[in-house]
This record gives structure tokens, sequence and C-alpha cells, in this order.
């Protein structure tokens, strides 16, 4: 039995570990969590609405049902691509066909002092960062007597005008107008700021001219200061600096300005493009190793002259192709070249308000919001987490009520006595 | 407006709060924590079962409905008795009447070795920190080709026949038999132990004869191994030592064989009685504090040459009962002396399986359990929660599926590689 390796069990490492299950390969699922996470909606988690095993599911609940799959929580450090070996924490694990698929990291530019004070949305434990870090300064904020100080601890810059900014940006600001303000009776609402700052002229630029539009407005009207052509250049504990030098005090820089590949690609001596993305060719393999595919965020993949973008389903299309490509060479049969089908884009902004494009139809308002509800609760991995969101979901639109709103970890909780 | 502050906001103090919001006095109410814990679950949590969160209520969704009610997130770090002022961390807080619930911690004797190595169940994080150990032990297992080391990771020794010990043992072997034997098919689950361990002779000391040899029978039946006799007088990273010099091969001990006074009762210049307990007068006020009241796990109280026991039903009922001391000398009337109403007490052993006795009556098997889900239920703070919980023990009843099988924090994760 030939014997395919998985590295990275995002949207595109299962829906390959999928196609192959069961198909007369030995199927290798390499992973460092033992979940597979549903990224679109860490944002949800930091905002006090989801529980965090809501969006994460069990590799092995999956692999369970697939005939000669396997999974191996490891770290992969490297690949070594002349022996067919990849090279983990435990030792090398040889293959015959490799789908690497370890996706993307937050992408700063450089800027360090940024990169290490800002917060980002990745990973499962960023989002509970996250959200004890906002729960825990309106703790503090209770009790700080100095206006300027409470001021600052509940400024929220948002950096990115993208769909993590928009969504997180929305979903925070109504977490404050309508779960917070009513826990806080202490503190008043205006103290209160939620900024997001976009370098270029426009937000959402996957949608089109009046969606965008429809977006800037709708944020606006729900509380969201959107400032446009405004970059954020330095940060520091309790401040960020903008391009202009406008100094803005703050404890929470949320930054969604910019992704690039995983670590891994870094190791793999093969040709990178712009964020360290992997050339691919047509078929999504690499030069010269028509054995190794690279899917997902960290395969740079030009199609009409422009390069996919690091969203969901072009992973899972990619992911699914590889599987495909695989069994197609297994019978001497050979794929046409990966092709991209855009099914549209869309982005939620707050309760009943979304905006969303699909073959050349645009929608905003609460219809674009049914569909994004259905979209993401479709694409969800496990039953039980369906339906665990839909009620956190009815709970919130009926009663305007988060329950998740606990602070977990010790980052944000109150200095220890000295008596102890 | 007279100021009540309660410490501690477990079922001693969210009784209390309960009971004064709304009578005409302004309470504060402190905590380390923004959420009240339903403990009697956290095994629950820590097996995989249920999510965290779905035990775990923010008191500011309670104090929101409380008139003249305040919340503080804040460390106690002591009281000045003379000057009536709680000694935060963020400094002293004046007060009329103080109700002082802080609980308990894991009792370890002082044997060192134990408190550094072993496990126990009080805080949401040691649930949390405990699941992953165990989940994550299964997951270096599948990669261990030595037997012996396999079988030392695969062996679990919980020290303790209490409730807690019961119910943690009872709920990790079905973890094992029904959920983890299907998720790690290269496993042969006969290489898994769960040992419970206990020094005395006999399991659920507060259940009458029969139901003690219930649960014993039953907890072998299910695979657990029940040692009665057996002291655990040593740990270490990779074994435990019984008092009879028997070295058990382990990497997991887990510890629920003593509770003692939260270390805040330390800090407390009163008279003290066995654990650190606080004595308390028949009125739960403290000897020449009459403003002061000690209710919960940290109070030491005497009712028919007994001391009460530190569980929930008689911190619920102390809360109570504290409150409506204070409300009665607030319009010059007393109470009379406090007295404890034993409901009967129960244990959970596994899927259709407990033991309940209360008013002479003795129940075990199914009709047990059914009465266990029920009081646990409706206990349970938040309808939300209530629901989650239904779900995932509906879940798990039927489909034999624990959903909550994530390794969320680091410590049990993979080794990180070199070339990073």
């Amino acid at each position: 039995m030939k014997r395919v390796i998985i590295v990275g069990m995002g949207f595109g490492g299962i829906r390959a570990a999928k196609e192959l299950a069961g198909k007369g390969m030995e199927v290798f699922l390499l992973d460092r969590n033992n979940y597979h996470l549903f990224q679109p909606l860490l944002y949800q988690v930091a905002t006090a609405a989801l529980e965090q095993e809501s969006i994460a599911y069990p590799i092995r609940a999956m692999a369970r049902r697939w005939p000669d799959t396997r999974f191996r929580l490891t770290e992969v450090c490297g690949v070594d691509l002349e022996g067919k070996r990849v090279l983990t924490s435990e030792g090398p694990l040889g293959y015959d066909y490799l789908i690497v698929s370890a996706g993307s990291e937050t992408n700063y530019f450089g800027m360090t002092s940024i990169a290490e004070h800002a917060y980002d949305l990745k990973k499962l434990e960023d989002a509970e960062k996250l959200r004890n870090q906002i729960l825990g300064l309106f703790e503090r904020a209770v009790k700080e007597n100095d206006p300027d100080k409470r001021k600052a601890m509940l400024t929220f810059v948002v950096v990115g005008g993208g769909p993590t900014g928009v969504e997180f940006s929305g979903s925070l600001v109504e977490l404050v107008r309508y779960v917070l303000a009513k826990d806080y009776p202490e503190l008043s609402i205006t103290e209160c700021r939620v900024m997001l700052v976009e370098a270029s002229n426009a937000i959402l630029v996957s949608q089109p001219e009046n969606l965008r539009q429809y977006a800037v407005e709708r944020l606006r009207r729900m509380g969201v200061e959107v400032l446009l052509n405004t970059a954020v250049i330095d940060a520091a504990p309790e401040h960020v600096v903008f391009k202009d030098g406008t100094v803005i005090p703050t404890h929470t820089l949320f930054w969604s300005a910019g992704v690039k590949a995983a670590p891994l690609a870094g190791a793999l001596d093969l040709p990178k493009a712009g964020g360290g993305r992997i050339k691919v060719k047509p078929d999504l393999t690499v030069e010269g190793h028509p054995d190794v595919y690279i899917v997902g965020d960290m395969a740079c993949c030009q199609q009409d002259g422009a390069v996919l973008p690091m969203v969901a389903p072009v992973a899972m299309q990619m992911g699914g192709y590889a599987a495909k490509s695989i069994l197609a060479k297994q019978s001497d049969r050979e794929l046409p070249p990966f092709r991209y089908h855009d099914k549209g884009s869309m982005a939620t902004i707050g309760r009943s308000s979304a905006v969303a494009s699909a073959f050349g139809f645009h929608l905003s308002g609460i219809l674009a919001w049914m569909a994004w509800l259905g979209l993401h609760l479709m694409y969800l991995v496990g039953f039980r987490n369906r339906i665990l969101i839909i009620m956190n979901w009815a709970w919130y639109y009926f009663f305007h009520e988060r329950q998740v709103r606990l602070i977990t970890m010790k980052e944000a909780g109150p200095p220890q006595c000295n008596w102890k």
C-alpha cells in the first residue's frame, strides 16, 4: 500500500484526507494539535460569543471513520525531499506522496514592536488570550479612578480592514454595547472606543464598491471608528503610534493586516514567492518533485494572471485536487491543471448584518447575514458543534447575551498578594 | 446604607448574595475569578465530557439582576478585623458586615513530592490541565515502542475514595473504554489501567454499607482496580510509591484524599481547628466579631458532636443563614443558631449508575443516577449551561461519544523542533 502523508489538518488537509480515505492508500495525518480548528469563527471566541470547544473538532473523531488512516500528534521540522521522508520531532517518516498544508501565520512585516505587543487570531489560545485581555481590562477599568488611564484601558485598536478586522471590530463593539454596558454599570459606555484602522482607502477589498460602502457606514453606525488611509507603525504596552505621528493610548492592539506562510515553508528548500509562500506548478506539485503537493495558504498559485488568495475555499479546493491527482496517478491517469472556482466571499458585520457577493449578486443586510450563517454552519465539522453554535447564536440574537465572558487565564488576572 | 462584603463566590457566597440583594444593603462581591464555578462537575471537564465554559457562570451576569450589588475581581490578602476593612490587592475596602467564604484547597498533608507531581480538581484550569495530560499521554503512547514505557503512560492512579475519586475514576475508565479505545486502534485497551487507591477500608464513607459495597463492585466491573487499605506515600514524574513499598510506574497521580481551608484562613488572626478551618460560633460569627461570618469549607462548625463536612450543601445553607442573620440584626432581631439540614448525599459511578442516600432511603443504579442528574442540573447556575450540559450528557448516553477531547494547553504537547 502506498503511503500519503498530509501535514496540517486545516481546511486543505481534511479535505484531502476525506478524499483519500478508503481508496487503497495508507494515509498519515500529522498536526501539532489534536483538533481541526474552524479559524473563521475565532473572532467569536475572542468576543465571548462562543466556547472555544465549539470551533475545534478532534482529528481522531474524523480519522476513526476513515479506513487505513492514522493520526500523529507531532511537530514537523522539515522534509527530506530527496529521501522522501518527513522529519518530525519524533524522527523521520517515509512517504510515497506528500501533501503539505501547514497554513499561515500573522505577518508583522518585520515591525518588532508590533509583533511583541499585538494580539492576533490564528490559534485557539490566541482567541482565549484576547477574550481574557478584553474582559480583564473592563475589570481593571472599574477599579481605576484616573479617567485618562481608564479611557486607555477601554480603547481597542483593530488593524486591517479585511474580513477578520471587520468581523472582530463589529463583534467587539456589540459585546461592549449590548453585554458589557449592562455588566459594568459603573463605567460609561462613551469612554469605550473601538477603532478599525486600515492603511489603504477601503475595507473589504474583495467586495464590490457598494458593499464596501455599506460595510463602512454600518460599522460607523454601530459605533466603530473606521479610519482609512491610516497605518500603525509602532506599538508599546500602553499606546500605538500612527504613521502621521498620532499616539493613541491603548492596551490592546489587534493585528489582522497581514499573513505569511507558516515557518515550515522556510524549512523546505523550494522556490518562494511573496509572504514566504512556495511556488507551485499548475498541478500544485513543486518543481522536480511530482510527488509533493503544496496546498492552501502555503502555496503560491497563479491563475489568470493573479495569485490565489489565502482563504479557506482555495485551501479546500486545493486539498481535494491534490488527493484526486494522487489517486489519478495511481491508476496512471493525469488530471487537468488545478483551477479555483470562486464561489464568492462574505463578511459579517454585526447582528443581522453582513455583506456577500457571489456569481454577480451583491447582498447586504439580513439576507447576507443569513447566507453567512448557513454557510458557516455547513462547513463546520461535527454535528454537535453545529448545534452548540446555533444555540449560542440564537441566545445572542434573542437575548442580546453572550455567556462565555469568562477570564480563564491568569495574564489578565489581579496582582498577587504579598502575604502568600 | 450599610455595606456587606462577601469574599468568595462559591456556593456559600452566591447563596448569601442572592439573599441580601435588594434588601437595603450595599453588597460587594469579591472573587479572584470573574465566574462562579460548579466544582462538582470539574471531573467531567477533566474526562472530556463537558466544555469548561459549561460549568462556569459569569458573576456579573448574576450581579446585574441584584440591586445595589457590585462585583470586584480582586485578590483578598487579609482582613483588618479591628478596622473593619478587607485588604485587597488594590487596597483596603471598609465593611459593616463581612462574610468570608473563600473555600478550600487540596491538602497533601505536607508530602511535598506528592504536592509537586499530583493533579487535583479545585480550579477550572486544573480540569483542563488534567484533560490535556490524559489525552496527551494517549498520543505519546501511540508513538512509543517500548511496552513498559507505554504501559506507564497508560496507568492512572487516583487517590481518595470520596465522591471526587470515585466519580473521576469511573468517568475516566468509561472515557478509555468507550471513546479512546475507538480513537486509538493502535493501542490495546488492556494496557490501560485505572487504579482507585484508598487508605481506609472503604470508599464513599458517607454512604451506608450496602451502597459502598455496590459502588466497589460496580467500579470493578467497569474496569477500575479498587485498592483499599492502600496509601500513596511518595511520587515522582514517572512513578508513585505505596506504603507497602510497591512502585507503580505512572505519569498521572490524581489526588483527592484531602482538603484544607483556603490560604486566606491563615491570614486571619482567629482560632483554627483541623485543616486550618476557622472555629465559628453557633451563629457562624467568630469570637469577638459579631459582624464577621465564616461560611462553607473555611468554617469549622460543630453540630451534634461532629464537625460539619466540607461539601456544597453545607456551604449553601451557611451562606443563606449568614445573610438572613445580617438582615435580622438590621431590624434588631436575632436568629436561632445555625442548623444544617442534611438532605442526603450521592455519587455517580458511571453511565446509568450512581448511589444516593437520603431520609433513610438507599438508592443505587439507574434511579440514583437519574436523581443525581436532576439535582446537579437544578443547582447549576444559568439556563444556557443547563441546556449545554443536558446536550452533552444525552450525546454521551446515546452515542457513547465525548466530543471535548481537545489538547488545548501545551504542557502535554510534542517537543519543539530545533530549526525554528
